[in-house]
């Protein structure tokens, strides 16, 4: 594994610990501030925008009821500038997956996609 | 739009041409074959690598009871040699969202990721 995929994996690790911390500050943080970003939370409409998709986090994060998600099985992907990141979810018990690109900014990873949508089972 | 954002929103309607079509040839051409592939079906498993990437693409194309897909809303953004476009589907009268990965190779973007899910409804 690469230093940049070490990076990229672990910016991906501080994001579903911003997520289980319900840290809304370092989920903020977490985002690419220079590259378009767009979410697509599991079942909801595509949210593009920076606003439209902070907005969002805001209720997941201060939503008492939103249960922990477990992360796993995560692999990099480094082209240039960008990451992609495939990975398993754990949501109350349902299996999800997720595509997270990220882009370099300032020296940093960020996120610039987030996809997570049901799948059919958790191994496979 | 820039000619590159051009290129990557007509690669990405040759990708729905070639999923109508049930043209399986150039299904495979589109796809990548330099950087890493994968692909998240609705509510399938996350399928890595080209080798089960294409697999599901030769048994989607193949079956006959495959309805058509209606596409729109392309958005793309262009980061260096990468691309991201957002868009949405429409199959058989579900709402479905999809993110798509380009990656530039030899001149031509090829699609990388692709993952498509449902979404709450076709507007907004």
């Amino acid at each position: 594994m690469t230093a940049d995929e070490d990076a990229v994996l672990a910016a991906n690790e501080a994001f579903y610990a911003a997520f289980n911390a319900k840290d809304f500050p370092v989920m903020d943080a977490l985002w690419a501030r220079e590259s378009h970003v767009a979410c697509i939370h599991p079942g909801w409409n595509v949210l593009s925008g920076r606003e439209a998709v902070m907005e969002s986090w805001r209720g997941i994060l201060l939503n008492d009821e939103q249960p922990r998600i477990v992360a796993g099985g995560a692999s990099a992907h480094v082209v240039g500038e960008t990451a992609y990141v495939v990975c398993r979810e754990l949501v109350a018990g349902s299996p999800l997956a997720a595509t997270n690109l990220f882009v370099r900014e300032a020296g940093e990873w960020r996120i610039a996609r987030h996809h997570s949508s049901p799948v059919a089972m958790v191994g496979g």
